[in-house]
C-alpha cells in the first residue's frame, strides 16, 4: 500500500504541521499513534502524510475548512495539543491551506 | 537556527511533494541538494521543510503562483523532474496549496 495519500479532486484542504521536539518525548508516540486514529475517524478526513528526522512534518488531508475547524476542537485533541504544548514541542508551525491542483506520478512497474 | 521556516503573514502558497524512493538513489543526495540550492536563488521563494521516512515530504513556500510556475520551469529543474520520474521516484504527488492561516508556537526557554 502507498503511503502517500490519495485525494480527490481539487478543491480540498490540507493542514501543514511542522514541528521540533523537546527531549521530552515520554508519551508522545501512543499519543501520536492516537491522534492519527482518531483523525481518520473525522468527517470530511481525506488522509495524512507524515516523516520526522530533524524536523517532523505531518501532512493531513480535509474536505473543508469546517471538518478542519471540528477536528481541531475534539476533547481528545485540545488534550493533545495542550501536553503538545507543555512537554514536547520545542516549537511548531501549523498552516491551513487550500489545495489547488495536483499531480501525481507512479513508475511503470 | 530552526528548521521550520520562517513565513510572512498569509495569503501564500505552498507546494507539498510527498515520495517514495525506487532503489536507485545514484545521484539523488547531490541533485536534491542542488535542487535547495536552486530553489533558494529563485523569486518569491520563501522557504522550505523537508523529512524523509518511509516517505519524503518536502513542502516548500513561494509568494505567488507564478513563482512556482517560474520555478518548475527552471532548466536544471527540468532535468532533474526527468531523472526523478526516470530512477529515483517509484511514485509521487505534487500539491499547490494557498496558505490562508497559520500559526506558530515557541516553547518558553
Amino acid at each position: 500500500m502507498s503511503l502517500i495519500a490519495t485525494t480527490p479532486k481539487p478543491p480540498y484542504y490540507c493542514v501543514v504541521f511542522t514541528s521540533e521536539m523537546t527531549v521530552e518525548n515520554d508519551g508522545y508516540v501512543t499519543m501520536a499513534q492516537r491522534m492519527v486514529e482518531l483523525a481518520e475517524q473525522q468527517q470530511g478526513f481525506l488522509g495524512m502524510e507524515s516523516a520526522r528526522e530533524q524536523v517532523g512534518l505531518t501532512v493531513s488531508y480535509w474536505q473543508s475548512l469546517e471538518a478542519i475547524k471540528v477536528w481541531k476542537q475534539n476533547a481528545e485533541h485540545l488534550e493533545a495539543q495542550k501536553l503538545g504544548k507543555k512537554k514536547w514541542y520545542s516549537s511548531f508551525a501549523l498552516r491551513i491551506a487550500k489545495v489547488e491542483r495536483d499531480y501525481s506520478f507512479k513508475a511503470p512497474s
